[in-house]
């Protein structure tokens, strides 16, 4: 402790900064500033101002999901301009007509009516369509037109014809290995309806632990959940709240691997001579049976969507052919391995789902040859699977791609269409039996802390390729309208923009960790599956790290890029130039500033050779800056060092990648040899 | 629209930045970091970690609210530290033993023991309790000395004997003129427990809206609050939240005056001839009696606090007398002026109260001669009032000094102390009966949605005030550990410091606007009414322009001025010279960044000239600080400028307070004259 207490006072001053955000005001963005793009767009001049005065009113057919919906929307509304709408639009003149010709089913059905017509002009605004989903979809692309002017908050006069081209647009949250609060699912679904996604699927079980209440077999929760897990109150709950929002749930129940906390309050179900190590069921014995039909069927009544997601992936057939009884089973029945043991697993459960009126689905491992046609496959692999399926008859999702866990930039995401190269090889009918696609949030290596950071923006990328039509792929449009979306994806309550400075402050115990914040806006947590291969991750694992922290894509570095393959091409504006200069020297002198902070905290120590790093890259690039500018030959070996250097910095440290190192290392390339 | 997709990207550089913070990490702390300080504190040598082994038990006296605030308090420490204790706790070694001695009263009663023993050790911690009310505020203690260290996260090894000073000490939150949602009472209950405030007064009515259900007068809500009201169910709800953080809810109904809306429903109790232009109920009749016997009746069931709050404070006595059947009342019984009329009212009013056994409180206005000695004074006026209450006999609190809606700075208010000057006079009998005091959350002038930047963190100045031994008076102390308090707070979800830039975002349209983030920094609102002269505010007005978004308090400012005075008074150091020149640097030079950002918005326009004005400010500290460095005679005529332009810089504009401009004219009356 300090005694002197003018030096508690730390002052940090002239900080040079350097920023670069996408500042985009929805007024310059070519298309609509929003996401996903609508199917057909007619722009007017003119704009409809919201104020005090707004009102919204229903006619034609009614119920209270739609009064919900006007509620929800005046609040939205209300957050996004300070105007307390949600009081005042109840006693106003209706400037905003809602009509809508008829109900939706009473069980959201995949495929249902979701289009609408929003017609703007400068005095008012018309709302139809067919059904309340159509109203909700079209009260969500009227909350994103919405943006500040001197005249007022106002949206554009423009009239908008609206429909998804695929009908199922999920996210997957991943309650099995980490157990998801319910407010972060809730949160989760507001911003799921924000971007017109429509499939929840859920999934509850994994080894790690069983986390949803069941009545009839009490025991998979109370041994195998640690005291965490969703009540069918709360289930019942959640599937009401999305409802409301025009989202079916889908839950998963991942069998017959990927099951050993069933076994804490069911050994008898385990495959393994030791329930405590076998992480698979047991297909060979007929109890088995008994014991999913029941549970099957218990489940099958607390969710009432028609599907119905029973898993079924990677599969480690060893733990079965390790097993003597099991493989006394096999040989007798002329089974001649695992997978085939599998698929009669698979098809004793899809009888069980079925008889239960639902429609199964499972992961690729589940199509067989002679899978049942109903069966839907949900593709972890790629859309060649979605392909081979559609060629049996099977209908399917994609969710390869869509691993938003995994720290891929949005435009790799963006660009996976489910439909992928076979557009040309399918026939219409074929087509029509890729379902669309699902992002899907693991949570082996994601708390439900820092998951929004994960799920957002770019969950809104994929929302835009399943909702919007397939020639609509823009990448940098993509980029400028995710970042208007992103920000206002805070008024849903979303938490993926204020996470990372949140967790930066408890990893310094400093209220603002400006240097540290300066590292972490170059910085991406490894791609892929690389990020496990440096950390190890158990679901009790802090998720309280940078690479935690931080957003999956650097904005600041794929701006740097840009303004580097210009100067290295010569065709850099004079701005540009000195961009690059100012964030270069930022970066060099960033280092001396933040060791003193790093070394403070065990979150941060092994921070210290990245923040070196930075500043050694920086430093080559304010050198190859100066050579370029002055046309100056450079000796080949002092080159070279430098491209071995930056190559070496690129490489992950700390389960972090230094992004700025290949930006770098395009100025020194550009350098002229003596 | 722009078409050139490129100038879309606007890139903020090269910005040089000035922050003040207080950098204030919890191990440079004199005293321990939190708020309010403990009554006895013995410090040790070492440090307890907390990692992944952490565990909790409960020993002695159990009952549910024990249970649930140990899953509370881990659920808090997991998002101090990101290492989710909130499942792993439940299966550990417990490290943490409680030991409580038994129940606390099924109603939370008025000065029930709230004391605690914390014995910290390297290897366990021990929290002793008479009763849950002590274990509540033992674990806040525990929570707010959490810090991230070298070895990981740790509480410091120290034994602390607390109780607090004063039995009350409350926040008001006033759901009278706006209505304020569940959620955000919730939140601001959960900051309340985190710096142990044990009485949250609720206030449902007042001129704009009747906001709670009444079962026996259903038109009061009906038509009183725009639709907007908390059920019953609610209100028991929140009772229960706020009983298992030790907190008691006493609710006002505040009569005779500020009762517009009561005659919405039930216009036969107003005073006026036209129930419309009332805001008075009719003392003179003795239906207005029944119906409050009934009402009251109804209330002082739902609410189980031993006191109840009729109000009764500033009656505009002129509605009385100038009906005419109240007049005749007046003249028949004798009645000298609406001040007498009033005091029947409450006379009449605290029978009926009593006679549901409880204790009636009101604000100032209605101690009389002839008060009850069991009514309990809530004083807006200052601590005199309470002196001469407890003069008479009666108890009190106080507000006057704690009205955190009226932008004072948190020395300011935590300097009043209830007993004010009056501590010599009181005997101690008389003493005693200063209960307290509470922090007023009036929101003619705040929405929920900023009533947080209201309440945090300075709230927490006016607990240490009321919990902390009379002495602990230190204003730099204060500061240093308030700063650290409000970033805990943030673990609460109280949202203070998130607020300030998301209305930002809101008035700019852009999504990290710099510019006015500078001037937003050394800024305030008017303080104490000049801002309600400034402004018109109605219930319906929209909080969402600059000085709604800004702290009440300065940071910037307070520590530049402490840098100001420094160097004017000659000792300051060469960093202090420096860092206020950089200050003045980026003061000067934001005006040409931000002036096109304001032209951009109706919510900014009218700040042009605020940020001219700081500009020109700085320049003139710039020159001062020249002048000063190179010991250059002034020319008299040009510092009286100088000194005339920053006493006018110094006054409101746009309902703002330039809060640099005094101490850049300390600076200037610095130099000296030719």
């Amino acid at each position: 402790m300090l005694s002197n207490s003018r030096l508690a006072v730390l002052v940090t001053l002239s900080l040079v900064f350097c920023t670069l955000p996408f500042h985009v005001r929805a007024q310059q963005v070519d298309s609509l500033p929003i996401m996903p793009l609508p199917a057909h767009v007619e722009r007017g001049e003119g704009e409809f101002l919201i104020n005090g005065n707004f009102g919204v009113a229903l006619q034609g057919y009614k119920e209270p999901r739609l009064e919900r919906a006007r509620q929800r929307f005046l609040d939205t509304l209300s957050r996004e301009t300070g105007i307390p709408l949600w009081r005042e639009a109840v006693i106003n003149d209706p400037h905003f007509i809602i009509k809508v010709a008829g109900p939706s089913a009473s069980i959201q059905q995949l495929g249902e009516n979701e289009s609408y017509h929003l017609k703007i002009s400068t005095t008012n605004v018309q709302l139809t369509a067919a059904n309340p989903l159509g109203v909700l979809r079209g009260l969500q692309t009227f909350l994103q037109l919405v943006r500040v002017t001197p005249k007022g908050f106002s949206v554009p006069v423009v009239v908008i014809d609206d429909k998804p081209r695929f009908p199922w647009r999920g996210l997957l949250i991943d309650s099995g290995h980490r157990f998801v609060p319910i407010p972060d699912v809730k949160r989760n679904l507001d911003g799921m309806e924000a971007v017109k996604l429509n499939v929840f699927h859920w999934r509850f079980v994994d080894n790690q632990g069983f986390h949803i209440e069941s009545k009839r077999y009490p025991l998979l929760q109370q041994k195998g959940s640690g005291g965490f897990y969703y009540s069918q109150d709360e289930v019942r709950e959640v599937i009401e709240y999305a409802r409301d929002r025009g989202i079916r749930v889908v839950p998963e129940f991942d069998m017959p691997c990927h099951t050993a906390s069933w076994f804490l309050g069911y050994p008898e179900l385990s495959s393994g001579q030791d329930p405590k190590n076998s992480s698979a069921i047991d297909p060979s014995r007929e109890s088995t049976y008994k014991f999913l039909a029941v549970f099957i069927g218990e489940m099958a009544t607390l969710f009432p969507d028609t599907y119905f997601h029973t898993g079924g992936d990677e599969c480690d057939f060893r733990e079965w052919e390790g097993n003597l009884r099991i493989h006394e089973f096999m040989q007798s029945h002329s089974i001649k391995d695992g997978a085939a043991l599998q698929a009669i697993f698979t098809a004793r459960v899809q009888k069980i789902v079925a008889g239960r009126k639902k429609i199964m689905m499972g992961w690729d491992e589940v199509l067989r040859p002679d899978t049942p046609k109903e069966v839907v496959i949900h593709s972890w692999r790629g859309p060649k699977s979605l392909a081979d399926a559609a060629h049996k008859g099977n209908r399917g999702i994609l969710s390869s791609g869509y691993y938003i866990d995994l720290n891929q930039s949005a435009a790799e995401h963006y660009l996976v269409d489910p439909l992928g190269d076979n557009s040309l090889t399918l026939t219409p009918d074929e087509k029509a039996r890729v379902l669309g696609g699902e992002a899907t949030m693991w949570t082996d290596i994601v708390s439900h802390e820092n998951m929004d950071n994960r799920i957002w923006p770019r969950t809104a990328a994929i929302a835009e390729r399943l909702w919007s039509p397939q020639e609509v792929r823009d990448v940098d449009s993509m980029y400028k309208r995710l970042s208007l979306v992103s920000e206002k994806l805070e008024y849903y309550g979303l938490r993926h923009r204020l996470i990372t400075d949140e967790m930066l402050q408890r990893m310094t115990g400093d209220p603002d960790p400006v240097a540290l914040r300066i590292l972490a806006s170059v910085v991406q947590p490894p791609r892929i599956y690389e990020r496990q291969q440096l950390r190890t991750f158990t679901d009790f694992t802090p998720i309280n790290r940078l690479d935690d922290a931080i957003p999956p894509e650097s904005e600041t570095a794929r701006e740097f890029n840009v303004i580097a393959k210009r100067i290295a091409s010569g065709t850099a504006t004079s701005e540009e130039w000195r961009q690059a200069r100012d964030c270069l020297v930022l970066w060099r002198d960033n280092d001396a500033k933040l060791q003193p902070l790093l070394a403070r905290s065990f979150l941060t120590e092994d921070l210290a050779p990245v923040s070196r790093n930075l500043s050694q890259v920086a430093e080559i690039g304010l050198k190859a800056l100066d050579d370029l500018k002055e046309k100056r030959l450079v000796s080949s070996d002092v080159r070279q060092r430098n491209i071995e250097f930056l190559k070496s910095s690129a490489k992950p440290q700390a389960v972090l990648l230094l992004m700025v190192a290949p930006s770098v290392e395009l100025l020194v390339e550009a350098t002229r040899i003596n």
